[in-house]
């Protein structure tokens, strides 16, 4: 059961910030908010649920679409919350259930953070 | 004061493990490590001092080197060792210091993680 219905584009909730991180030491309004992305995605469950968003049909899910890590509804609700606080995730409502959607942008400043710095 | 000597090429101590986070969900053998190492980042100062190691003169630094983000020493050695642990960096006692370096090849595969999956 899933909804591919595509989403509107959403403003991200938390802007990437900062240059790659072999640059220059980054600045502590900087490492604020990048940070907290990274630690949205330092606990496996909530990693693994992430995963399970971005890959999907549509590129969306609802809790309904992915209970199988193990854990209960109501966690699966709370990781997703967390997720979407970082800015990594946005939501809509549509009906009983809110579906989440992986936030590209985010990801992929995450990514150039990382990337670049390794020279990759 | 900084050593540009450089160090030998040494096997990551996590390797990195995973498909694009938008593939498949991983697995909870996956998730595990690659958890660990963004969890290692998810603290602000730690992913200041991360940064400083990996904008230092030569790609290394020791203790001594990045004494200025606001905490006392041991924590900054404190915070290294946490990054050591997760596999993010190396490190190599020459006399006194221990100098740290970042780890490229698995900065590059956290970064393809995201990148990937965010289609970028």
């Amino acid at each position: 059961m899933s909804n591919v219905k595509t989403l509107p584009l959403l403003e991200p909730i938390v802007e990437p910030c900062c240059p790659p991180l072999n640059e220059r030491p980054l600045t502590a309004e900087e490492a604020e908010p990048a940070a907290k992305m990274f630690k949205a995605l330092g606990d496996p469950v909530r990693l693994r649920l992430f995963s399970a968003v971005a890959s999907h049909e549509g590129g969306e899910a609802c809790v309904c679409d992915i209970s199988d890590v193990g854990v209960s509804q109501p966690t699966v609700s709370h990781h997703l919350k967390k997720l979407k606080e970082a800015g990594l995730l946005t939501s809509e409502r549509r009906g009983t259930w809110v579906y989440y959607r992986v936030e590209p942008a985010v990801l992929a400043a995450m990514g150039a953070l990382l990337t670049k710095a390794s020279g990759a």
